[in-house]
């Protein structure tokens, strides 16, 4: 129960405003945007409604740790540059989600067609010429580009506090090279195989899930929200003690949801993680842990697009019996420990630490 | 003959100065981010060697056209705020180039092999698991990625002159989303047939010219540069009526090459901008011009990738028995002259002038 004028009442009621604002800030922006683009022609609209319908889902888990990184060291509420800084953080996210469905050959995100599989329907509707798959991905890398640009201008119109030499734009920029690097080594593990240096196979894929994934979900958006309040280098490395962890969990957790969720909430297809050979760190244990028929088994599964449900099933039992669904949940669970550990320390007001406190729950545990 | 002490002499002494000073200053930006990249893993490096690789090439236009806005503006000789925008833009080129090259599958760029071409090669080279052309494409749109970020890191790092609300800013951001929207026409131009509209297929590929290439190589540089040294709306007004057209030249005279052109010159295999089906003014004016018989022919041809060396003479010898290619020279003409017009009373030193005048010269009259 949240009794009324506790923290977390008053944590909620002020998330809910600033979620009202950010909507706001982001539909002003792409009407903006709409602008520029229809000076230019009213067919390249298509291109801007790509990134709008993506942006406007999610679950804005980056913008509101970031927000309120931002008044856990003192920021304003409803401060004008943590409201950009969290479009842009949204922005940046849908851009790596759309170049990352072209990747990963993914046909569905939040429960409805990908960007490219959205063109490649466009054109097959239309009953357009040439290759409608090589015109979806074109279409999306093209969509993609201009949801990064986006996010970099509105991020840009943060002004004093994000400009050239402060804190929060070392995040940032820092954030997007780590993303970059990390999505290149995680389509690098996938095409070495399984059997390159499986000894190692945890120690990468953890690797490729803190930069590819948990650093950018969590750690640098509360620490930019931070920075833009010009936070102390203190309540900084208390920040990262606490979101990096967080961050790590989540992350597991979605692995584990990719092969074992339910499809009916994640909105993705049982198994399809497998089928696009996500090299997880799940996957990584199952490699260590399950000796050479095991390892045969998974190489010869791992990214095929046609498995079937039986194929599916059988990998998942692989990687239950090796014991490496349980190590995982004991990685979850330590990282979860770690993250609330140093929640509890965090130097920040009780408002604060509620919503933090909420938002983490909501992080680890989760279905979808 | 250029005297010395001439303008002409004196432009290109500082032109060769502030070349020295671009390659300095992008190769230090890149040896920080090779850090960065280091700190994530040493495997990641490959995705910064292929950004290194081409940024380090290529002629330099966009960032001339910069410098020489700024200087005719009145900014300092081998000012900071020219040599990071140059920098910037030469990076948003090179981006821009990565992806393009992806879109419109080309083997080559600059006499080697493109970007996602050089990560198949990797691939397939190693004897890696999977698709490597997949492989190859993804790898090249995070290499894409990480180079559009990173020119935007450059282009924030000029300071205070780009900050969010000045009129360098406002061009940059304009530019990127043009030139995004002008690639989305391209490929949608493509798709919708040679059938669509022929009475307005000339508008449509003047249009995509105009936003997808010669806004952002030759008109927003040179903007950019004088807002950058706070050039007078009067300036930049006349930067544009200069830059403008010769930037629709210069295209023009990439579309003639891109068919015509001699591979030896141009470094890209004859006729391979007819393989990959390019709809360039040549071509709307060959559908406009050529009746249906030509209209089907070309409609048949263009964007085989297979079409062979007989083919690629057949279409060649339509666009030039209609008439289109007269007409595309006219044009060419046309614009050549009305950009010398306007630089002869461009309200500018005479050495910036006659700097302006030997990029111009450059980009027209030209076999590569």
């Amino acid at each position: 129960m949240v009794h009324p004028g506790s923290p977390e009442a008053e944590a909620a009621r002020e998330q809910a405003e600033y979620r009202k604002v950010l909507g706001a800030e982001l539909d002003g922006f792409l009407a903006e945007q709409q602008l520029v683009l229809q000076d230019v022609s009213m067919e390249s609209l298509p291109l801007l409604d790509a990134v709008s319908s993506l942006a406007q889902g999610g679950k804005r888990l980056r913008a509101l740790l970031n927000y309120w990184g931002w008044r856990g060291a003192g920021g304003a509420e409803l401060g004008a540059p943590a409201v950009r800084s969290g479009v842009a953080l949204e922005l940046f996210q849908s851009a790596a989600l759309i170049h990352d469905d072209i990747i990963d050959r993914s046909d569905t995100r939040r429960g409805g067609p990908s960007v490219h599989r959205r063109f490649s329907a466009t054109h097959s509707q239309a009953a357009w010429h040439l290759d409608g798959t090589h015109f979806g991905s074109s279409a999306a890398i093209l969509a993609g580009d201009l949801c990064l640009s986006l996010s970099e201008e509105m991020f840009s119109a943060v002004g004093a506090q994000a400009a050239h030499g402060t804190g929060a734009r070392r995040i940032f920029n820092r954030m997007r090279t780590e993303v970059m690097a990390g999505q290149y080594l995680d389509i690098l593990e996938e095409v070495v195989g399984p059997t390159h240096e499986p000894e190692r196979a945890v120690v990468r894929a953890r690797n490729i899930l803190r930069y590819k994934s948990a650093k950018y979900t969590t750690e640098h958006p509360l620490t930019l929200g931070g920075a833009l309040a010009g936070a102390s280098a203190e309540l900084l490395d208390w920040y990262s003690r606490f979101a990096l962890p967080l961050g790590e969990a989540f992350q597991l957790r979605d692995d584990v949801l990719g092969v074992f969720g339910d499809p009916e909430q994640t909105g993705k297809p049982a198994g399809d993680d497998l089928r696009e050979g996500k090299r997880t760190v799940l996957v990584a244990y199952a490699l260590t842990f399950g000796g050479p028929s095991a390892r045969d088994a998974m190489a010869e599964g791992l990214g095929r697009a046609d498995l079937d449900d039986d194929g599916v099933a059988a990998l998942r039992g692989l990687i239950q019996e090796s014991g490496a669904l349980a190590a995982t949940e004991t990685l979850i669970e330590g990282h979860t420990q770690a993250a609330f550990d140093a929640l509890e320390q965090l130097p920040v007001d009780d408002v604060t630490r509620a919503a933090l406190s909420a938002l983490a729950h909501a992080a680890v545990n989760r279905s979808a």
